[in-house]
């Protein structure tokens, strides 16, 4: 596999934190490197459900913001096609929440992707694991 | 199990319509019945992710809305525990897409919920299955 | 896509039938078309686990058996790469239960396959959703 | 939480291995303390499916062999909801593979299991995460 430039890198990093999800749910990669991220958000009202519970989907969001620049971090366009995600803990407004992610298997056409959002220390919101699938033909 | 409330499934339906998520992604409930839910959006240039697709998340947001209002409308407190998502197709900017989404069985503690989103017709972008919990104790 | 013959199907049906899994565990096809396939299998105490319930990895088999029946059913050559299983009620010793799955998308190097466990009537045991990958290149 | 006592793992350990599944499919553990549980397996000409390679069920069965000791190693009794499994590489005929799983998550009604299997050093074949359902109501 051909290598990765760190420009390449700094240029999925901002184009990641420019696209529409990551400003509406005020998410950020705070490190990209290949095959690992990591991203924070702040949690806000906004981010409740009618239960005033942070809602699934915004765990989601977080977890997949992390995936899908893990996932393009290898220098192949990279495309999820499946989820599982198990919830655990719920964080409370204000709260700063982190996800971490790696390429934990990286074929021909498909990748394995392995997510935890959590506060940063010990207590684990929400655990992701994704398939991807390269678009491209693999680099000779 | 005690029967549901015209009432209070209308209050569901607004609360859930009402919350952060629901209003930051433009997302709407359209019906909602015991056990089951519809409910649609519009995709916008802010649901794109840096390749210009519809962000995984903002289906899942969208599968994930009707799944807490379908889960909760049963009388009972339910929370989503875990998710496995399939990613099949892709909806345009501008398109209005579907979810539609059913209480497939509902048991002492733990019910499945399954959802499809689509354009409303035949193009399905994303089948979604969740394992809820109630948070409560069954009614007598 | 190319016509499926009547014979592939019908030595697809037998060599999965012949198979290690399908002779240990005591699987059968009884209907496989193209995209879909339906299985049985009768609960024995063998098929327990140190509980006395049925072992959740024998309903798996039989999702499993029909999930690549089905999935090999269009004439190309599949391999199941990620399953969701969701375990909702147990069958007794003695019972004979089935599996009954399809093909529900199937694209070019991916397929999603729905399979359903129950007693042939009411009683769902399992639900199973699997992602498959063609090993083949698409038929011209 | 009560401790629970080295006789029970033995003894627990003694019933998974002597069930039905296990027997059939020639699968032992080789540890087991609160937790944690490893196991293993020879792949033989009877795990193959119809392509010639090992049979997505056979690795899903190591897997659960393991989860559901794990699962049961805490001295409550679990039984497993959901399972995502993802198949990464396979395993050929006379090779010996592992499974080894843990306990990430333990709550007062539901615990997370995340279980790995490989050839023991660094091929992974399988990577498996379930849900888990305690039976009983937690000791005091």
């Amino acid at each position: 596999m051909r290598e990765v430039k760190i420009k390449e890198l700094e240029h999925l990093r901002a184009a990641a934190d420019e696209s529409g999800p990551a400003r509406l749910l005020g998410m950020s990669l705070i490190e990209l490197k290949e095959g690992y991220a990591k991203a924070r958000m702040r949690v806000s009202e906004d981010h409740l459900n009618f239960f005033g519970l942070t809602h699934g989907a915004i765990l989601y969001g977080l977890a997949d913001h992390v995936n899908s620049a893990a996932a393009n971090s290898l220098g192949r366009r990279a495309v999820m096609t499946q989820s599982s995600t198990y919830f655990l803990a719920n964080p409370k407004v204000g709260q700063e929440i982190f996800a971490e992610g790696r390429v934990t298997k990286s074929g021909r056409k498909l990748s394995l992707l392995e997510v935890c959002v959590s506060d940063g220390k010990e207590a684990v919101f929400c655990r992701f694991i994704a398939s991807c699938y390269f678009l491209d033909e693999e680099p000779k």
